[in-house]
């Protein structure tokens, strides 16, 4: 089999023509080990803490990956062989998963979720075959193997990606005791931060409000049947949430509303909805309403406040009834940021303390909206690709897209947002490798001088991202 | 003159630089010479059944196509002097609209449009000349002639096209007499299959709705007076196109909205658009009903559903009263599909035997929605571009906004869409072309390998909207 | 310090690939020296009438260029450190000012304002230094030295410029002596013409629409207490500023709806909004409807209507009220141009003088409205990017998205549309050297022949935007 011997090519992703790839290269080599600065993602703190081994490729690479499932799923493997809405799998059941991967890997040619794998499998794991039916129990048997020794578990891991900062995503009420253990622990030198993630604590038409809002009182310590002790029991959270590290609180509705109702208005409506009489339009106006208060807080404690709007959460019922959410069933809709934020721009939008990253999956949004917010509001700064367009040709449309209007200093820098910790790295260094493929187009075209380029290339994967988050105003924040 | 003799280059369409072009050309050179599958379009069937010779190469090349005759209109040319609305053109007439496009013929460098003639004039027609006021006599006098001669008549051309598959688009109530005498032809080896396309028979809002009901009712044997007589007759037509050879059927409403009603609702506002007492907005939502009935009987019958929505039909009423439908003035309109779909998509989005194809003009959904969703529903496949946006950059557009979230497999192949036969070989040479121009980038930046995109080069063309359209299931299929 | 000298590359924005590049060369050849056509800008008539010199490199670069502000500011420089709601600065504020630029110009690496600066220190200055912190004081002294040096006043420069054309923007009332007295000045031989912008008389919501009206009553000698009185105030003063030069009127309301009410509606609404009793929606409406009475006044009077639309002004009010307008808070959204202007082409777009150029900063309309509206209506003409997208790829973007839909006569021809006098032909030439890589690109692909390439080059600078904006039919035009 021709395929069988692979390594990922030294000059993937940089441009073709000889002349753009020297230069491409070149900056690429400026960027390549910086540290990691991973200030948005999903991986779950206690993976550090406990130190684990990761138990097999599949619970590694494919279960809990929908960009993998999904892809197979609409080829039409069951969610369920992929060990979706299962336990762990047994032996057999995790190689067979395995194999289906292996069988239709030539369908994930040309995607992300493939160049990472292939990047982890060559670069993480030192493999030196391509994926396919012929080697996927080879394969399976190689990665197995290395996943059981020392050098494979997370914290060496973490240390050999250079990964200095790690944010997880967390849920208001959690006591973040692993991410204060980590903190506290003196041989563990990275920094494992969490965000303030209220999503569902502000979604009055959700079935279980009273129950997430009294769960989060008792957290806070504070009566929440009342509009004012949710406001005052999200204060207490999100100071909780600073003071074990936080610099970020992230918001993810179907749209990023802020418009505020009267204070009266807020009261009502949140008696409303403790007693499950909200109608869903009162419904949407409270949301937006507990959002701007969000944005109010932030302006008051710091912290960053991501945006991530504009998802069709669980497009087909059945699904999420079998599955439960995050199956790949996440649809992007049309986003209007201008209207939205406008009233959280016009309460805190100057305010020094307040800052928000725009997110889309919508890309129209990138060139007419989110470019001319983040180029005139000092609070604004737009969000690298994310999700479906967190991939070569999009991140080259993203880059394209804004930095006629807002140059490289207004971007967020790279967000992995990945549950996949093997990835990280992949996914880090292909956001490097594209940087350095548009300067180089920009250098190459005399748009710009091969040493502003050198200087943008340089802040990009570090000095950006560290400075948008705040990150070095962790109060966990570390010596480097 | 300097453009007097003219070929079309042989690397046109392929990228510029010398070393992705040689990796273009080897993936054009698998898909160059394989078959040709047209599963949607718009040729008359009686062209092949009755064989007659084309008449002269205006009705061929201008007359008929709306693509050509608006940009001419734009440009101050009357629509009658092309011969729209018009019977046949005498000699004269046909002459003096050839030259009006010679004239105007500068005005089109870089359309599809200009491209496609082109490649007919020389690979069809075998002229070596370019089009100019100079050479208009010549070229109508050398096309004529050739247009009389036996090779180039309808199924001669057919077969030098290596046309293995062609799909009509037909009106519920045809009796596919031509689909089947073509069928029943042991002489001719071609497959000729209709397509179900009942947009008018769905939309309760047109004046002539009770006429066009009875007349479904007629054709099917059933009384179409009510709602369940509407649903019966679908069926039995649907049924009687699938016996026929259909393999798919086809919906371009303004909006591609499934919403069902009750089926009492449903029954009471049939009943108001049968009496001519039907509201907008209330004809609207039978509309979508009826169209979620077309996805319920699908996943019966099994005909793929290809949506083309959201084009603005006839924007200028006074062209629409002397010219009728078809004749450039539709524009396109922005498109929801996430939301339009979903209740289709709980409905049979997950049955066996239900596939849709989704298509757009709007290329916002590419990346957004229509990938996303052909990403994982097993039954939805993203639609090649179409129409406005079936031209060079569009293509590689669509290439790029899908594949990095959907790979190829999730693609339905190319899609001609056309009512010009003699352009038919051109649009997918055009189209595989494109395609190894796009692979080619992605090989030359190692972000696929070579192998790998051979593959995908061999299967694109043939197999892939075979495969999609089940043409080999067709009641029509011949063996290769 | 390696960036101090600092000369643009005169192949800037060409490709890089050698071949490319060679006929992008040879095509900018072509267009470089032709003269520059204004036909939409910003520039105040008086600059040239009165012909002082320029005060300072600051109020020249930096205040009055919200492109330039709106950057610094949101990297946390205050609006009046550049100058902005203050009247003229001191030597020290200005250079103060100008050091700030310095500071922050590494931020607008990659950006079209740089791009013009740099091309306007050089080519337009003579400067061969790179701005810089180190540089600034000797560039703001060399600047200021030049400026002035006769051969650095206004019209000096139009002169050297090769400006032919150059249309203002200017209000119905005003009485256009500037426009008159350069007309009539032998010694000036270029071309300056007001433009009809009456905005502000459409918006019945506007607090000072009756003082609004009034004034313009008595600027045109009618009585605008009734709705008849405005439709006939507003023809007269449009047919002053054709009687004045003007060749087109220009529009840019939220959304370009253009819904007529019956005459009586609309002289209820029009005496409600006298009354200042007008609600939100009928202001509206009122609005959509004054917008179709300028379109049908343009097929009266002939002037070219250019529309803009699409932009939520002033997003924060707090900068609007210290302020004012136009300081960079305004943010483009999602326009629907098919919808909006069905009344108008149904009204008068197939009427022969009607003629208008569609602009968006919502680049989703280009591909799938604009392009189709103007490759079949004879009055529509696709207008080119605007704005925020006046810039490289941005432009790129543009004609890849319409070109293949209506090639490069339905285009408007470049426009500047700008305040900043000396950056104008900094802007034209960028746009020159993108017309030219563009084509250049189809010409390398084999998608369009030389010989094409070249006619269009040719046309594209002068010719075309001349015939668009009927310049040549210009009360005022002059001999060439």
């Amino acid at each position: 089999m021709s395929n069988e011997a692979f390594t990922p090519h030294p000059d993937r992703l940089l441009p073709a023509d000889p002349g753009v790839r020297d230069i491409a290269r070149s900056l690429y080599e400026r960027m390549r080990d910086q540290p990691i600065i991973s200030p948005h993602g999903h991986v779950d703190p206690r993976l550090l803490l406990d130190d684990e081994p990761f138990r097999d490729p599949t619970s590694l690479f494919i279960t809990p990956d929908h960009y993998v499932n999904r892809l197979m799923f609409s080829r039409g493997v069951d969610l369920s062989e992929l060990g979706v809405g299962r336990g762990p799998l047994d032996e057999q059941d995790s190689r067979a998963a395995w194999r289906l991967l292996a069988e239709h890997w030539h369908a994930y040619a040309g995607t992300p979720s493939r160049y990472w794998m292939e990047h982890e499998f060559s670069e993480v794991f030192g493999l030196t075959t391509g994926l396919s039916p012929q080697t996927a129990d080879a394969m399976y048997d190689e990665l197995a193997a290395k996943l059981a020794q020392p050098e494979f578990a997370p914290r060496a891991l973490f240390d050999r990606f250079g990964i200095q900062v790690l944010a997880t995503t967390d849920d208001p009420v959690d006591d973040l005791a692993p991410h204060a253990a980590l903190a506290a622990d003196g041989s563990f030198t990275g920094l494992v931060i969490p965000t303030f993630r209220p999503d569902k604590y502000l979604e009055p038409a959700r079935a279980d409000f009273v129950e997430l809002t009294d769960a989060l009182g008792a957290a806070a310590g504070v009566d929440t049947g009342t509009y004012d002790g949710h406001l005052e029991a999200m204060r207490i959270r999100r100071l909780y949430f600073r003071d074990h590290g936080a610099v970020s609180s992230d918001h993810a509705h179907t749209d990023p509303g802020t418009q505020r109702l009267s204070v009266e208005d807020a009261r009502r409506l949140y008696a409303a909805a403790r007693n499950g009489q909200i109608g869903a339009e009162d419904a949407v106006a409270l949301r937006r309403h507990l959002l701007a208060d969000q944005a109010r807080l932030a302006s008051e404690d710091g912290l960053v406040m991501t945006i991530h709007p504009a998802v069709y959460r669980n497009h087909h019922t059945g699904i999420f009834e079998k599955y439960g959410a995050d199956v790949g069933f996440d649809i992007p809709i049309a986003v209007d940021y201008v209207h939205s934020i406008a009233p959280m721009m016009n309460d805190v939008g100057l305010s020094e303390n307040f800052r928000t990253v725009l997110f889309t999956i919508d890309e129209t949004v990138l060139s007419r909206e989110i470019a001319p917010l983040a180029g005139v509001y000092p609070s604004v700064y737009a969000g690298a690709p994310w999700w479906f367009i967190d991939a070569p040709d999009a991140i080259l449309r993203y880059r394209r897209a804004v930095s006629e209007t807002i140059g490289y200093t207004r971007t967020s820098g790279f967000i992995d947002d990945t549950r996949a910790f093997c990835s990280i790295p992949a996914r880090h260094d292909m956001s490097r490798r594209l940087d350095a493929s548009h300067l180089a187009g920009l250098v190459a075209e005399h748009r710009m001088r091969e040493e502003d380029a050198a200087a943008i290339a340089d802040s990009l994967p570090d000095e950006q991202p560290r400075q948008v988050f705040k990150v070095d105003g962790s109060a966990y924040a570390k010596e480097n």
